[in-house]
């Protein structure tokens, strides 16, 4: 008799799902993960990252792309996000909120005058903040600051020099759920720990498994915030927090090339990658909070009854594919996306015969 | 009339040279760069990294591989060095150094076996570096403690968790000249400063510039030991040191994949990187010093006269090519390695009618 493990079926609370042909290829991958429910990330682009064109800032921006990838899929729960912009009004919060959608992505932009902040100034989201406050939208941060080497600051310290933002909004709306998104060192979960029940943070799986040197040199490791030192992927190891996996697929010739796009792909195998790395650091028993409980809980949703399903793992030594293909029709050819681990091994599965 | 900077031709204090084909391409541009003097590693290779196979461990090697350097560049002072094994006798470094050879290049091995200081220890080589002392020959240190995730070393601390054995080495040899070879952090600056006239170290061109964002998805910039902090850029930028520009080719498609060789092409253009870079901290005054004379000093030696000439550079906005090419008989095709900064702006040149 294999060991097994049977857990509900998982949700991913920060997730790039793309548009066009690696939509395509993502969404049907999603169950293949052993995922039901998803927090999609509409994320502004820039100049290397093909996120989504143009980000979606609007209700309606953010159904329409909502119906596209139901679908694609209709047996998974998507919640939507919005980004945040200057243009993002109270009164559009208000109308988001009825309309089903959950939370607001923020990613800090850089200044260009001095500024003892490094960043934009929050203050101008206030009212935007205080009507998510008000309602109950979640806002969802990108905790780095702009590199700037006058003032030390570049991608190795850049999460760490952006929490004192955080304590800030957390003070001025406490009421606010706050989620620190993608966090990769121990400065940041020891902040968040200390800031109480409506803070929170997202952790991908390949943080809870890189550090600094397994993406030098390694694109396809190589993501946005870094990973780190060792001491913080050790307090990554840490069950209060949950699954927001990042995953962000990238065609391989964007990835090895002389400026590879940020992002590692891990969504056909959320759970298989999951259940591996926490038996590593034997906390498999922590995997239902994290992967399946923490998120639904701090986000308070609920997924309908006929979408989760149960999943069961059986433990057994096999291989990450090398490559997932995509029809890429803008380049007329089939495309390929380097999963993470490709070709390692993994030592727990999704029983196929469910 | 243009601006002009006269220099004598600059000395390398720690270059790759490679063999066969590369060393083909590679030996004659060292001249192109404005160098006239290169002091000529021979690490052991690694998994990855194709340095010479087999490492040079004794008098006749070393000899040999020089004899095939001056063929290919007779106008071009070559030093030689031997590569530090269990297996190099005292007797082997009285020879070395009657026919020449300066230095000993040690490569830290990681241990297997329990070690407080990550490293197998220096005790074995202790005889080894008496007669090195005695004879005055130079300990070329590579600084940086193997990773190890239990302890907390990865690729951003190695060189710092490095120095601790570098001071008990000069206290231990407080005579024997040690350079610390391609230095990367303030917390090495400060040691070296603190440890008077028989430690220095050598930089690189491209540590003079990059930091960790530099490197981050961008194979081109990737190099061991990896750019750093900007703090430590701008503790880098300091004349007392030399410059070993650790210029390192490598066939673009084994930089260009899912894991990069480390290494950085500097050598073609030595000297208009560095004083691009040098004026752009407002340091050109101090280029002579780094380049063509502390180094020598360092090392006490001299070039011959119709060796070292004159080098002009001109003020000149021009670019770096996007790739040098050579012919790589092993694969049967014109190979080609792509340089440092690769199709960026340069602000001096070499006068071409010298």
């Amino acid at each position: 008799m294999p060991e097994t493990l049977v857990l509900p079926s998982a949700s991913d609370f920060h997730i790039h799902l793309r548009q066009d042909d690696l939509m395509n290829m993502v969404v049907p991958r999603i169950a293949e993960g052993g995922v039901s429910l998803c927090y999609v990330m509409v994320d502004k682009p820039n100049k290397i990252e093909p996120n989504l064109k143009p980000p979606i800032t609007s209700t309606k921006q953010a159904l329409d792309y909502k119906a596209q990838l139901e679908k694609l899929e209709p047996n998974v729960t998507f919640l939507m996000s919005l980004y945040l912009s200057p243009d993002l009004t109270p009164e559009e919060i208000r109308k988001a909120k009825a309309n089903g959608i959950i939370g607001v992505k923020s990613y800090p932009r850089g200044v260009t005058t001095n500024s003892d902040s490094g960043i934009e100034s929050y203050t101008v989201y206030y009212p935007v903040f205080k009507v998510m406050e008000e309602v109950g939208m979640i806002l969802n941060l990108h905790g780095e600051l702009p590199s700037d080497l006058e003032n030390d600051v570049c991608v190795m310290n850049a999460e760490e020099k952006f929490l004192i933002h955080l304590k800030k909004l957390h003070n001025d709306f406490p009421k606010l759920k706050i989620v620190l998104e993608h966090a990769t060192t121990k400065a940041a979960i020891e902040t968040v720990k200390s800031l109480g029940d409506t803070v929170g943070c997202t952790i991908t799986i390949h943080h809870l498994q890189l550090i600094v040197d397994d993406w030098a040199g390694q694109c396809h490791n190589f993501c946005k915030p870094v990973a780190k030192f060792p001491h913080d992927r050790k307090a990554l190891r840490h069950p209060r927090f949950f699954l927001g996996t990042d995953s962000a697929p990238h065609p391989a010739h964007l990835k090895e090339c002389a400026q590879a796009c940020a992002g590692v792909f891990t969504t056909p195998l959320t759970l298989p990658y999951l259940a591996t790395i926490f038996e590593s650091f034997n906390a498999l028993h922590m995997l239902k909070l994290f992967a399946c409980e923490n998120g639904k809980k701090f986000y308070d949703v609920k997924e309908k009854e006929d979408k989760c399903r149960e999943i069961k793992l059986i433990k057994e030594t096999w291989s990450v594919p090398n490559s997932y293909s995509f029809d890429d029709r803008q380049e007329a050819k089939i495309g390929i996306v380097i999963p993470f681990w490709a070709g390692k091994t993994l030592t727990w599965k999704i029983d196929s015969n469910q």
